[in-house]
């Protein structure tokens, strides 16, 4: 998608060297990064330089690429894809995408590991852009149906970002909007802040003013009246682990708006990829929600009234705080999921009739 | 209570000067500022010098002393009391203060109308210290019955800062914590950090540090995830005006706190002084819903490294965003009201029960 006129993608591979946008210096300064090891990425992922379930997945595959061309030996390779699945705890994109690679490149020679890694990681990404154009054609049509039947702007809330810069490109939760938006439907999107690190605010409203669509930024704890007042038509989020019954692990926060979503009888959609699915488990307790650094919560950055980029402390010096990054949303309060193949009930039945 | 080990109200009298504590210099500067005029005291509350329900109505009380210091014309008067309740749409207590003052004044001769109007004023000062210790008293009792089936630290969570900040002493939801400790019962507060503000945060987790009262802010995101995995007992938080429904308009944000305690099965109290109680409607869509500037979310103020308050933007430059101040908690949603008579169900039987 398009920054400042131009299209980028958020990770892609040149010479040897990964590129990726450094989202911890949005939406203040638009800045490319080079990874050239696997320590590099194994860095990105934890500091959130790159983030979203998606592209941390394509990230972690890159990263053995990088791996491979620093050490060909297998033992080598063997710990940089323990070091990355332990990287961040609770997106399950990551385990699948180095899962996927191992496979792969088990009992290959060294002469051709590279290659077929390199290849590996390219179809992981190509893949990725394409499932996620499938969810935005999918998923516009439950817009479309929305704007046919109320002939007026439709309003979209959506919580962190799940947009293009949480997967190579299109998004999950945006690409409904991007695909909706470019069959000329009047959208309005109502951005949840999402605290502590902000995503909604940083990079889910930069995004969506690069494409030109109307949006205005909330508080989190604002989404509730809105919808009491009719000010919301539908809400779409994305999804870092999706249990097979259909409960969703996504950004801390998600759960509270899907309660007010059923109180106020308003659609509540997950997007997803295929690969954000973990068949093995439907208990949300065994899922390990990650807990961030609290100084993620006690400061903020911005830039000063010269410009330039100051970290503030925002707490009372002496108060602790905690930082939960995840919440669990029950399938109950999921209208339904979209996918790559379809849009289905969040339940084992609904998943396993897409994908088995 | 007490800062620094030294006890304070939050507004006091002295030689025709009303005192306050400058509320949005908190956490990092405690600051006594002097109201000598209504403009002052309008001002006061327009920019949240002072805030909270009870403190406003106190405020607002003062405000017309200080206005029959300024001029004694009883149209100065009735303009002052019009400005003053224009001065912030939600919060009932300021039109009640206003309307109990005037009530009070009508009729009164220019010889002893400032003599009535201070000592009208101090009782409403006096009687809502009263009213929120009976509050402490009557609430502290839901504490100890947790602690006494749980026998181990109880977890409380509460929203913006209904503490002795929001009122003159003691505090609405803070008032049973505040009891309990005293009682030897122990606690930990969650604390909602509460944006876009951070009343949470600047004032709630500041108070119950300087009282001793374990606490931790989260991110308002994070109630949810904490009542599903059984680390919250209970819920209080205060109100700006209850409706004679039992319906409660606070803090935005409450709203979807209360969704989650009520899927958790959490007890979800609120606590209220008779201040508060709006008689005339039990329509939540007849309330105002006070919209503020959307400066308040886009820039944070805090210490930067140096220990100097700076203001940051932490918005992208072409984003708007909206402020709105308060949401409405279904009476359906509350186990029930504290007040200084008694606790009562959330109804128009359970209020008329304690007060008519």
């Amino acid at each position: 998608m398009n920054i400042d006129g131009k299209a980028y993608r958020t990770i892609w591979y040149e010479n040897n060297i990964v590129k990726i946008i450094d989202q911890t210096k949005l939406p203040h300064q638009f800045f490319i990064k080079d990874l050239r090891t696997i320590k590099d990425s194994i860095i990105a992922i934890k500091t959130m330089e790159v983030r979203g379930a998606p592209l941390i997945g394509a990230t972690a595959a890159y990263g053995l690429v990088l791996s491979i061309i620093e050490n060909k030996d297998k033992s080598f390779l063997q710990k940089s894809s323990e070091d990355l699945i332990a990287s961040r705890p609770t997106a399950i994109n990551l385990k699948w995408a180095v899962d996927r690679m191992m496979k792969k490149l088990l009992g290959v020679s060294s002469n051709e590991i590279l290659k077929i890694a390199l290849e590996e990681a390219q179809k992981i990404v190509e893949e990725d852009v394409e499932f996620c154009k499938s969810i935005g054609v999918n998923g516009s049509k439950i817009i479309e149906d929305i704007a046919a039947k109320k002939k007026k702007t439709v309003n979209i809330l959506t919580h962190c970002n799940a947009g293009w810069l949480a997967t190579i490109d299109w998004g999950t939760a945006t690409s409904p909007i991007y695909q909706a938006h470019k069959k000329g439907i009047k959208l309005h999107v109502w951005v949840d802040e999402t605290r502590p690190r902000n995503q909604g605010a940083n990079l889910t409203s930069y995004e969506l003013n690069e494409e030109g669509i109307p949006n205005t930024i909330i508080a989190d704890n604002t989404g509730g009246i809105l919808m009491q007042r009719g000010q919301v038509d539908m809400c779409i989020v994305g999804t870092d682990r999706t249990l097979s019954n259909g409960d969703v692990c996504n950004k801390i926060g998600t759960y509270l708006k899907a309660l007010a979503a059923k109180d106020n009888n308003i659609p509540f959609y997950v997007a997803l990829p295929s690969s954000t699915i973990d068949w093995s488990t439907k208990d949300p307790k065994a899922i390990p929600i990650e807990e961030r650094d609290s100084s993620e919560l006690s400061h903020v950055e911005g830039l000063d009234k010269n410009n330039k980029l100051q970290k503030v402390l925002i707490y009372p010096k002496k108060s602790k705080a905690m930082n939960l990054a995840f919440d669990i949303t029950s399938a109950k309060l999921i209208t339904g999921l979209i996918t790559e193949k379809g849009i289905c009930e969040a339940s084992e039945n609904g998943l396993k009739g897409l994908f088995k």
